[in-house]
């Protein structure tokens, strides 16, 4: 590990919280054609890039009920009870998030409120792969659930044999999700969007993808198509004292490494000798790893801090804004007080980010390089429009209606004091 | 009016229900240079710019104490109070919109929870030009007083003699917000996005503005600086039967028709009679406006519409997915349960659009363009992170940890499996 920076002042900072940069410019000149061209011919387009880039021929694009029957069939029952039992948890941490209509008098006649309604028609991409990320299904279509979305469309590549993972399957099933279409890429993200002949167009698009798929979401979000959020590659910070164990860090630092080359790895330590155990903790454990190659590359780009006390590494960390912050120390609930920006904390040596990616219950769809300081994890407020009510009788429009006459008025905006004046003086 | 439509089929939906459409491309070249300019140059540059579009010479960006003092001394007693009740209102239901923590056991020994935390630097754009919408301060800067947001700047064009707007001075200081900046534009949005010397750099911008504005917004929002939403001329609909007041509605459909020439109206209606006395009603009004040709240019690309049943009728509406939506109707009540895709609904014939603007308490920055949606109106919600936080016991870690071995290992990710497999042997 030659990335240990000890002590760094202020003006370091910038350079050590810094992400990889992307040229997004460059990849939505190759992006905007397919968009294009799947919103001028529709399925015809989206098959034709099939063959191109995963190489693979479409008849149907659809997933079919005899489908989805065989690859149930193929999932084995301990794989399925392990998803069931993730199901149950993000459910019931999630339905806490359903809001209750609150009606508030704030004048004595005039009552406001606002109520949860769910966008009817969102998109879920769920992309496959190297990793069949099962597990985002449950993430996204748990809270679309229970939200109450009218109309879930989910889309995911298949094989080149025009098979989707079984897993996959399987965990749309459970959820009771039905409209699933075997594609892939920008082309999903594009059929979605714009609707084709066989897929519905939706309202917001849920889901990773590749640098492909965050540009085509960034483009249809231009054109008025909501989505999740901005994407970048998946990190971790993990901050460390002496009451953390090395081997669990190294272990987390090293499971945020296997997710791609391009996967960003912090640890913050007020301890030297924490970074040092940690780092012979990870030589152990990366050799054993059938990602290593993976690891090893995102770990290059790692960076190992120490600071003196916790006040200043909790500054640097609401610097950094990590996407998954763990504070591996049996102070944990105390310091997580400090959290001002982060996606999702783990707290103490028992909570893995393995715990949040799957089962603990909170979301792992989460805002990465550094929009942690303005967006939140994907939650059921994300497939819902708060939308308020206001109900005034005559006693309320007596009430606030000389003060809207007033700044209706200093605002130059006659018409609307004559709204107010007219109910004045009919009531 | 020409432009009644009666039981119009569902195939002329799309039409009726479609925006003026911008060439948001060509706007970009237009704005793109100039935020280049300010994020190389800053203060140089704001200044430059405001000498250019805005034909002032600017000394000081900042508001001074003296300044905020000379123009709280301008404003008249009984505007103040009118704006002190509508702050009261705006604030009584703002605050209802504070998240409790809540910490879920999701299984024993893993407990899950959502803190909302402050956005820490948030901008605030408040146009000057025609309105000086000084309300626009108070939706802004109420719901980020009670987030929490520990820096927050405004920003708002001077007159060519250098001097802003007395009321949105009162009513900024009213809020206790001291970094103002005389500068408006694109370049006060560059200021923020990007920080000068002068002005600080901030995490979100929120406000409302010309085409231009919308347009930096927009891109830099690209950049990762978050935006409130994004935008679109301002429209409202209304329902109507039998039971509406026609001189009301009328001044209701003028009020929106006054914000600008490109602002959209619809009303639709259950009785041909109701459009009729409302047609007359508007005849009468409009002369008496002083924005009247503003108003009748609206009122050109305004629509009627009838519909034989209520079902229909919103249908439609949800269809059009109104900023804001009058129910003109004794059975408001009844009929806002069919709203599904709407801003801000106004109940019943004594609710006017002007009672959300002002001083009902609801906050009047509303998406349009059919971004309601997806997109809910601007709240506490718009000022803070909801960061999750898990904290998983060693019997937590026992509970959910093989179910995390399996998933992890099915989606191919060995590490991931492995931060959880040290847990368990050592707990």
């Amino acid at each position: 590990m030659e990335n240990i920076f000890i002590n760094p002042g202020k003006e370091q900072w910038a350079e050590l919280t810094k992400r990889p940069a992307f040229d997004y410019a460059a990849l939505e000149a190759i992006v905007q054609p397919v968009l294009q061209d799947v919103k001028e011919t529709g399925d015809e387009a989206v098959k034709k890039y099939a063959a191109k880039f995963d190489k693979v021929q479409l008849q149907d694009l659809f997933v079919t009920a005899a489908e989805m029957e065989e690859a149930i069939a193929m999932v084995n029952e301990e794989l399925k009870l392990a998803i069931q039992l993730s199901e149950n948890n993000i459910r019931l941490f999630h339905e806490s998030q359903k809001d209750a209509v609150q009606k508030i008098t704030t004048t004595n006649g005039v009552v406001c409120w606002r109520k949860s309604v769910a966008i009817q028609n969102v998109g879920l991409y769920i992309p496959g792969g190297t990793a069949p990320l099962f597990s985002t299904i449950l993430m996204l279509g748990i809270p679309a659930q229970i939200a109450g979305c009218s109309n879930i469309v989910m889309c995911t590549p298949s094989n080149a044999a025009g098979k989707v993972n079984p897993v996959i399957l399987y965990t749309a099933q459970l959820l009771g999700i039905k409209n699933i279409f075997k594609i892939g890429g920008v082309q999903a993200i594009a059929s979605m969007a714009y609707g084709t002949q066989t897929i519905p167009a939706v309202n917001k698009i849920f889901g990773p993808g590749n640098q492909y798929v965050t540009a085509a979401k960034q483009l249809v979000n231009r054109e008025g198509i909501a989505i999740d959020m901005p994407a970048g590659p998946s990190e971790l910070a993990v901050f460390a004292d002496n009451s953390s164990i090395a081997a669990f860090v190294a272990a987390d630092l090293l499971s945020q490494a296997e997710h791609g080359t391009d996967s960003q790895v912090l640890l913050v330590a007020t301890s030297t000798q924490i970074i040092k155990e940690v780092n012979s903790q990870i030589d152990i454990q990366l050799k054993e790893l059938p990602r290593k190659e993976i690891a090893a590359a995102a770990l290059k780009h790692s960076r190992f801090i120490v600071f003196e006390n916790e006040k200043t590494a909790f500054d640097f960390l609401n610097d950094y804004a990590p996407e998954h912050l763990i504070i591996a120390s049996e102070n944990a609930i105390e310091l997580c007080e400090q959290v001002i920006n982060a996606g999702s904390v783990f707290l103490g040596n028992y909570s893995p980010e393995s715990a949040g990616d799957y089962a603990s219950g909170t979301n792992h769809t989460l805002p990465t390089n550094g929009f942690a300081k303005a967006y939140s994890a994907v939650s059921v407020d994300s497939f819902v429009k708060k939308i308020t009510f206001q109900q005034l009788s005559e006693t309320g429009i007596q009430n606030i209606g000389p003060s809207i006459e007033l700044m209706a008025t200093a605002e130059g905006l006659q018409a609307h004091k004559n709204a107010v004046t007219l109910r004045i003086k009919k009531s």
